[in-house]
């Protein structure tokens, strides 16, 4: 068969990602999303290429083509990639930020002969009964009719939400649909399926009911982390780590080179330790993803979160948080993941107010960070890069990157008339132990 | 042996028992105090009549006859009760909120007979070297000769305290002499029986000198706790319970079933465990009863402490508190349980502050009450029932029922000058471990 | 040979140590500077005479003549004790607050016979590469030429800075040119060895590179701690203390009698634990010296620090710092022991701010100090003895001894309109474990 050219987009800008940097870049279990979706290709013969902003900070690698994005949406990702595409071939398009599992791509190679057989394209559908806001996909039979965006809960077509995973026997004729599409609104893409369906080509519907999870916003980092967490097959413990035997490691955990685990500390998987980090006396981590090169210091608690690199914490409490690389937190200072209330948590996107779907979450807190001692950091609150938030805060607004918050406390100094050197506390220690 | 009617008085409201609801229904190692009582009992053949109050929670249960209170004050409990009963038999009348050990029902088993032979009535004197504001017992051989409320330190007829546990061979006498007593104050009871004594009704002395403790005020369910801990006999873990090997149970501990403990956590007994609470990594549970369906969270320290149901904490220190239904902290939440000058805790009940008698004591805290994380609650201090305190707060006033707690903090924002992301930690890292 | 006479110069004043109090008194291992000298001393046949202020609580014991320093200065306390020195015997002046290893001691001896032989005198020269603000020795083959004080960096005539243990064949010779010098400044001992060497006598100079630590600043009890760790020269148990089998101990460690180490608490030496005191449960130390009669309650973390006799602790972190005698902490009170911005930490002494070199330092506290619960101190910030620090502080600068300080906190109460009595957390719980 010959190689299958595969467009990956990875061309849009984070703002919304925001006090995060790139999407792209975010490792999780040591790869990126690129590296993700290329080793999942890896079954099959390829000639791939990455669609990238202008400002990227990742670089060409073996094994794909570095494409800088020309022209807005989807339609100018696709089609600054097919110029590229010299022969006639099949191409899959698909999105860095989409995270599906094996099963997909294993349907598709199922699939793909026949598809080129009889010239026929391919649209995938996650199905699912709660409501997205998104395309979804009108079926009739084993065909898509069209595509309808963001129909309104209760007016959905199927249950099928389209995925970016698109297959079309012929690069050409896809590149001559999108030269030839026609809109006001960032929808080239869409016209140009539409067109192509009205002029009779047939679009086979791959219906997809695995886990499925996209990061757009910062928040969405920790579905991702679950996602990679449920793909740990089993108890991974480097040779070149050291884990006292005295520490508990319980579940699916993977335990990179060079990891130190102190006595009396848990590791409860599935979660995964990157390389050189210590996880230090009576600390526990679960659920979570943690790079490379921090410490999880004495007493600390990780739950539910993705640590970059270089993260140093110490009697801390991280819950369902996301924090970047080189972020440190002073003793005692904790994330409330939780409102007193229990409701929904909502978060601030660009200046506007958005839910974020979780009655559990914690901080997202960019690079180059330091949070002294003593202080909380109120749920959904975000703190970004290079800031520095004082000793005994009580954060509950978003802080921008590059400040310095400091709270003012007002104090009252006495003269001090008891005099404690002539207490005993001898009883109390009797009872100890 | 005929049946022994017996007259459990639970009455009394509980104002004075605020922020924590109703005195009668609280539980200890799973039995509320009619539990305790009734269960007490169980070597004699009885019929109970348990007088409560009109606005109990408290359901009528095979075993006793429940009975609303009319008429205020013992007199009106007593007389409320004795119409109940048919014939002319012994009472034993009994306060639902005394405790002590089953050597005092012992020692009346062992009178009974002779004091129905003789027509002797029967009153139990506490025996205490310690000044107690209640009624004494003034003493002639094996009788009381007359009953002294509150004689005030030094001026104590003898060491006799007067218990609610008192035997009379005939209802119909009792009820006569209660029906004839006349008086201003709420003492009818205490008339009746100096009424009986001088008509030639002799009351033979019960001395009991077993622990002895009595709930009116909230800290005094610290008192029962330790009472019910200490009656603990040996350790008992169900078979339902699932405790890792790297947990630590030592002492005299009940664990019930659906409890969970896990690595490193420690149960440092006298302790209760209740049905289905969750003993989490490195918490430390000393010298407490815990209800059921709590999480003792990670790293948190319970210690002389009682905890109702569906209790939640996490990194929290809770010592000498007590906290009832549904109540959850954040993390980093504690309790001051001494003071800076290690004095003596006063508590206000009903606007009155009362000494408690304690150097050692916490907060008080109704049901269903959040706590934000890292606040902290001041020696003595209640919160009444579904408050929520907010983060980062020294609550050093007690909070009434309903309300709402949150600090103002003022903070000052600026540019961050220095650049974080150009240190290394290196060094620090090296060292550890 | 006949006994070498000893002059321990412990008389100056410790202004500049507060908050704490006396230099000569501090123990290091369970023994103070004094009894570390003459221990470092016991090879030789001596007679000891220690120069103490007037003010001193240290008491003559047997093994050492006590010399109340008369006059001012380095001279001054010299002349005080060469008045008791009956015979024109040797002499050795050392300073109490020097530390240094056995090494130096038994290079003296080796030297001792040929020194008097000769009739040399000899000074001791500290081999260092980093500039040290003190005296400097100018060498000329094995024999010191001259003192240059503080040369000022670069400027320095040797590697040698001159450390206090100067030997001398004759106490009389000694005496007869202290008598003689003359100077404006608080110089006269110097001034005295330069007319020594003027005359003739020659001075051997003692060549040491070995570690060296001196106290003036309250700080510099970090680096003697230090210093003392190191020369733990093994793990020394003691048979009556108790250790659980579930508790860590790691390397150089010295536990006393009656200590207690419970289960889950890690001492990863260097460290030394006081008799008497507790290491409660999940408690670590680390390289750092506990002394008599603590407690390091559950979950407190002690790194690189000196704790004195009879400190309480409770879910503390206490990072670099020193807590003199009778201290205690609430829980979850914490030291801030490195800058937000990672730099250099400077002190106030004496009303002037000096850089103390460390990046990593907490708090010094005198003794007698309370500290609330959810405190912090911040780098370098000191407590005068008998003060009490209020709860939820920020102490940011340093506070006078006999002080009392709290923190004014503005809150707002209102209603509360959530009901929380309504939700569930099951399926919360259902995950844990």
């Amino acid at each position: 068969m010959e190689k299958l050219n595969v467009i990956i987009l990875a061309g849009g800008v984070s703002s919304r990602f925001f006090p995060l940097k790139e999407k792209n870049a975010f490792k999780f279990l040591g790869q990126n999303s690129l590296e993700f979706h290329i080793s999942q290709l890896k079954g099959i013969e390829t000639d791939i290429f990455v669609v990238l902003p202008e400002d990227t900070t990742i670089s060409e690698e073996s094994g794909w083509t570095k494409i800088l994005q020309e022209g807005s949406g989807m339609a100018g990702a696709v089609k600054s990639a097919l110029k590229e595409i010299k022969s006639d071939g099949e191409v899959l398009i698909l999105n860095a930020n989409d995270f599906y599992d094996n099963s997909l791509v294993e349907s598709f190679i199922t699939t793909r002969e026949k598809l080129k057989e009889d010239g026929n394209a391919l649209l995938t559908g996650y199905k699912t009964a709660k409501y997205f806001p998104g395309g979804y996909l009108s079926v009739e039979g084993d065909y898509v009719t069209s595509i309808v965006e963001k129909p309104g809960e209760g007016n959905e077509p199927s249950d099928l939400v389209d995925i970016v995973f698109d297959y079309f026997p012929s690069a050409k004729t896809l590149s001559r649909y999108l030269e030839k599409a026609n809109s006001d609104k960032d929808d080239l893409f869409e016209v140009a399926l539409d067109n192509m369906m009205k002029d009779g080509v047939k679009f086979r519907i791959l219906q997809y009911s695995g886990d499925w999870k996209t990061i757009k916003y910062p928040w969405q980092v920790l579905d991702v982390t679950e996602f990679f967490l449920n793909q740990i097959p089993s108890q991974q413990i480097s040779d070149k780590a050291s884990v006292s035997h005295k520490a508990t490691i319980k579940g699916n955990v993977i335990i990179e080179d060079d990891v130190k685990i102190f006595e009396g500390a848990v590791v409860n998987g599935p979660a995964y330790i990157g390389k050189g980090t210590v996880i230090a006396n009576n600390a526990l981590v679960r659920e979570s993803i943690i790079g490379e090169g921090c410490v999880v210091g004495f007493d600390t608690e990780i739950a539910r979160s993705y640590l970059g690199n270089n993260v140093w914490l110490h009697k801390n409490y991280v819950g369902d948080s996301v924090l970047e690389n080189n972020v440190s937190f002073g003793s005692n200072s904790v994330t409330g993941n939780l409102r007193l209330d229990e409701q929904e948590i909502s978060m601030t996107v660009k200046g506007e107010r958005i839910k974020t779907g979780r009655n559990k979450l914690g901080t997202i807190i960019g690079s180059n960070v330091r949070v002294g001692v003593n202080a909380n950091i109120m749920p959904g609150v975000s703190i970004g890069p290079g800031s520095f938030v004082g000793p005994n805060i009580n954060l509950d607004k978003d802080l921008a990157a590059g400040k310095f918050i400091t709270v003012k406390q007002s104090v009252q100094i006495k003269d001090n008339t008891f005099d404690i050197s002539k207490t005993s506390r001898e009883e109390i220690k009797k009872k100890l132990g």
